[in-house]
């Protein structure tokens, strides 16, 4: 197969701006190709968006805003983690050969249609995300003993570190009695505890390893790739405090780079709710199960930047479509050593978890230098 | 590259229908696997849905609903082409190894969000694709001294070919009075110039190679594909009398599959409105500039079926995320010689034309036995 790598990107501040799909989505395009003018325009011969947004045509909208004439031009959606099934996507234009350079762009608005999950009638009146986050925090807390206190490690952990991140919707740091104090949303879940939705956009570049040459001196190469669906309606899950389709995925990802989980220097979690983060390390093999929180704690103390340096969801904001964009961004820039302040020393590979509706769909991506 | 084929269809009537958009799905996906029971469900790694519908989640959805649970799954959204750019899709994940089987389906409802074209500002109050269509015949129709009666041979000869689809919308064939005397749409199109928007989806089983012979002895291979968006405005275009992006498409695949004009024995061209039929028709080449409903007159007149022996758009229905897929299973059907009482003899080599919104994008395959 052909080598496939990241050879650019481009990232603006994540808000809650009332702005047009279109505007949000040409603004991290235009980033991106402003700070590489190694890219030839014309070179791009793939434009994929990634958004639950429901305008349509957006991919030949961007790619006339850009001034380019692309071969392959649509949209990707599957809720919260459309990103990196448009990375994937991308990937494999590329490692058959139909494409040499894809732009892959990723917008929200803070209205999202993407929010609210109208297709899951198994549900009933409980289609918001909170609903699922909420269960699973009850089940999590159950199983394994772990009580609020431990749970708050999350956002207190990902909104300080967000402080390092100049694009993240997080301006704010806060101690355990702050989270534990906000708003009980459900018996289980605090204000806090939940990322928020955002406008924002991402737009990496993918290259086959030919074109990289004219692109970039620093590539990183995209080595493992795991998906897994394990159903639509989270009700059908077997467990409610394990990711099966994140265990899974990150099994196939890490199996197809040839990495070992230690070998993982840095990592983007799929933290939209504080409990995910602790389930979501546990699924992937970074802690014994029962075990995330601490792991979380440990990171904090110490001062290690290693899981969600950007500030992860809960301290970026999570602009669905682009978050799984701008996820693997971050580890590009960790492992370019280009983090700035929240840089993992000498990080060499670097993991992404990316996850939609209650873990129902999982992608890992596994990136090198 | 891997050689990618398709091993099976499922196709269900296209029709008025109020029907919710996962039924619709869910259908042609049914008929499919109970078709081909040589389909192991468990094989199928990715699922592509092709559709403008606003609902999320329409690939776990269908996953979930058909008892299996891929590794890939999203939706895909171009508007008119987004079936065969999910096809396309679907034949990169097999080609680059990531998948060794894709379901492809595509849907929509008779109330496709997609029909108007809120993203083009240039256009004023003219949103709905009636407005380009007119244009484009009354550009057309002074370029060349092209008359409405010649147009009318397009729907005459469509709803005729129609009759013998089981699945299309239409039930009726028309006289040249007939067209000509139906309702002004505008100064330049009639009512029965249209394709009408309707209910309906198609899917199909896109395989590699080693795959292949364990579903189906008779595979229809895809040897050549092209795609190109010129634009997301119409007004952008250079002319409104060619399709160049149609143009740019047929000589890539033309040219991948090593195939000339003279080869293709049978084709389904994106017949949304009377004049797209020869318009598209020259710009892949089938006729001079010009000369494109003469072609269609003789064709009718000698009982002709090469192009769209289904009825194309104006005798099938244009079920938007459904219409590449169900393109490209008449051609499927054409080259298995399973096209019944429309089959054209001996045909060995395909083409399906796919397009969006005044042919600002286009996608061509060609397909062989």
């Amino acid at each position: 197969m052909k080598r496939v790598g990241i050879g650019a990107y481009g990232i603006t501040p994540f808000t809650k701006e009332d702005k047009k799909i279109e505007s949000t989505l040409f603004e991290s395009a235009k980033v991106l190709l402003e700070n590489n003018t190694s890219i030839q325009k014309s070179d791009i011969d793939a434009v994929l968006v990634s958004t639950n947004n429901n305008s349509k045509y957006l991919s030949p909208v961007l790619s006339e805003m850009i001034g380019i004439q692309p071969k392959i031009a649509h949209s990707i959606e599957n809720l919260c983690n459309s990103g990196t099934n448009s990375i994937v996507s991308a990937y494999s234009y590329i490692a058959s050969g139909l494409a040499d350079m894809v732009l892959v762009s990723g917008a929200e608005r803070y209205d999202s249609p993407g929010q609210v999950l109208e297709w899951d009638n198994s549900r009933g009146e409980f289609k918001h995300p909170i609903f699922w986050a909420s269960i699973f925090t009850s089940s999590y807390k159950r199983k394994y003993s772990v009580t609020d206190e431990q749970l708050s490690w999350i956002p207190i952990k990902n909104h300080k570190q967000a402080q390092n991140n100049p694009n993240a919707l997080s301006k704010k740091t806060y101690l355990m009695k702050d989270v534990i104090n906000s708003k009980k949303i459900t018996d289980d879940l605090r204000l806090l505890d939940c990322s928020r939705p955002c406008t924002g956009s991402a737009s990496i570049i993918l290259a086959s390893e030919n074109i990289m040459k004219k692109i970039t001196d620093h590539p990183v190469w995209i080595s493992g790739i795991g998906q897994k669906t394990i159903s639509a309606g989270f009700t059908k899950s077997e467990s409610f405090n394990t990711m099966n389709s994140t265990k899974m995925a990150s099994r196939t990802a890490l199996e197809m780079s040839g990495k070992n989980i230690s070998d993982v220097d840095v990592v983007e979690i799929h933290d939209a709710f504080s409990v995910c983060e602790p389930m979501a390390l546990e699924a992937i093999g970074f802690s014994k199960p029962g075990k995330g929180t601490d792991l979380v704690k440990e990171l904090y103390e110490t001062k290690n930047y290693k899981v969600n340096p950007r500030g992860g969801l809960i301290g970026s904001g999570h602009p669905l479509g682009a978050t799984g964009i701008a996820q693997t961004i971050e580890i590009t820039q960790q492992l370019q050593s280009n983090a700035k302040n929240r840089q993992v020393e000498n990080a060499q590979v670097g993991l992404v978890h990316n996850m939609s509706a209650a873990a129902t769909s999982s992608t890992i991506l596994v990136l090198e230098k």
